[in-house]
């Protein structure tokens, strides 16, 4: 950082002292769509996760309820869907195709993806990355979870052997929610910076 | 059909028949690349299935012993590969861009796909996708598993809780292997057609 | 060919000869969804590469008009969408959400796919992959275009220099309309076997 | 902005102030592989397209040429590779594969593609997804181009109608190009902040 580079951000930053009042909260804004139950569980879970950075502010809601004024105030938008027939929810598609598009004003926010899958290999990371598709035609930057264990968001499976939760409503596997947690609070530090 | 085609069909067999000596056979090639011993035991499971299937004669072999010969004599050609980074072994993608291009001599053979992965949703799906996709430009006809549990082809998870063999060489969960066995009985069955 | 499947190959075709009438027409279902009317155009020209290979019997079809009859009647299904987004239009994901699953009616169908899109690389391949994907949950046998230039199936620019007939409604350059027909032909071939 | 966090900050900066000596550069790195030149035309639009970033230094580097250390030193890795069979070329591949892994030393570095492709919709999102992928697998955050029509990186294509340069070494339409700058313009933006 230069000398004079440095002056300039301490006297902006005392001119702007005086009206601080808590503009500087990151908003996370996770949306899904839960049929059975299991996608919310995982979207709770990826609250929980967000919610444990400080400083952020995290805004959950099932799509039918998320309006373009969530998407236009947040810093970082998650997106989880369940995974129906290898892609994504026509409601999840629904709600990203009325997301504003002209003068791209979602460019450069945080996006990522989480979903609940019947089985392993099954359609899960195809439709995490179909949900990174389109918010990297919103001209978002995208992310995944923390490590390569979860390269692409976090994913929950609930029909396949040893993971039968499919037809218990909400219930998810503890290392599925594991990775949404972990998915929440990755992001919400991205924002955060 | 019609009539005429009928009587066609019968010179046909007619003429063919002095000399049908095992013309018949479907040629199903199985080619995979292993470091560590797990997608060598995916492929001893894919070929397993295809073997069980009756005229169906089997090759199975390492990509760095698979010639341009065993590929056009194929009538199905399934290629297993571990996931690198969420993609193709470098090995068995060379393999791939070996093959003959020039006047489509691959078009309309089956093919099909397997892989091991370290971790759930963590590469397995888009290298499955990957080998498809390069078969397509070959202008193979591509199929998965015979159900919705295996829409891809077959994979093997290796590293991740509960299925934890990574380290073991060769060693892959046996309701994987069924999924290769299905694969192979699947493929072969196809190109029996 | 074994000279005994030979002889019961010729007596199955003498016994099927005398009902012979027809039943062996090969049925091929294009179905689309289309806005404003390049999608339309596109699976006009499907339509005429399929009806361009004698006994076949072509439907098509706008996804709203079509049934779970025509769907099961069909030797191949070829769907047509426009790309929002980089991924299907919910209509067309609502449509194959809507085929029927349990028993597996739809295996070993052959499938295939074409889109329009805006923009050269904006999503049109992941569209015509998101389709095939879906079809092979059902256990369809996916194939693409006849050579290397659209492996995928067959996809229409609109919007992008030189191809700027996105404000015509249904104008699609011939250059792409070529390809939806050829893609149409080789479908209709393949069913045909 | 709290008045405590902002006194905090205007400390550690007079802190900083001391020794800062240009240590606040961002470096973007460009790597790329190219057989015939036409990726490597796209790298060096990219990279005239980096360099008009101020406070970015920018290094581009075939493959061959391309270290460990360049990777660890670099802020933003922008990844090139000519389409082959639908995937990456295997040179890059398995650069990529060269990456150091443990510890997770790329977590959090922004990445982005580019490629050089035969035909139009043939592999050429395929193999900037495919790019993007192994950059999730370490953690990396990924972007595109700065508008929907780029929206996977940047894609040029050199053997299709209008666009037939395949045969010139090094010729790629201009149009591509502006394309490829307006990608390295992006990402050297993004990752000076």
């Amino acid at each position: 950082m230069t000398r004079r580079f440095q002056i300039f951000l301490i006297t902006a930053l005392l001119l702007l002292g005086g009206e601080s009042n808590g503009q500087d909260t990151t908003n996370v804004l996770i949306v899904y769509y839960s049929a059975q139950g299991h996608t919310q569980a995982m979207a709770e879970a990826v609250a929980k996760g967000a919610r444990a950075v400080s400083g952020v502010k995290v805004k959950l809601l099932p799509v039918a309820e998320a309006t373009t004024k969530d998407i236009l105030a947040a810093d970082a938008i998650i997106v989880g869907s369940p995974v129906y027939n290898a892609n994504i929810a026509p409601e999840v598609q629904k709600f990203i195709n009325s997301w504003p598009f002209e003068g791209a004003p979602l460019r450069d926010k945080i996006g990522a993806a989480f979903v609940t899958a019947g089985g392993m290999s099954a359609g899960e990371e195809l439709v995490q990355m179909n949900i990174l598709h389109s918010m990297l035609i919103f001209g978002m930057i995208v992310a995944g979870g923390p490590n390569w264990q979860q390269p692409f968001g976090a994913s929950g499976i609930v029909a396949e052997n040893p993971f039968q939760t499919e037809k218990q409503f909400g219930k998810v596997e503890a290392q599925f929610l594991a990775k949404g947690e972990a998915l929440g609070r990755r992001v919400a530090e991205l924002a955060r910076r």
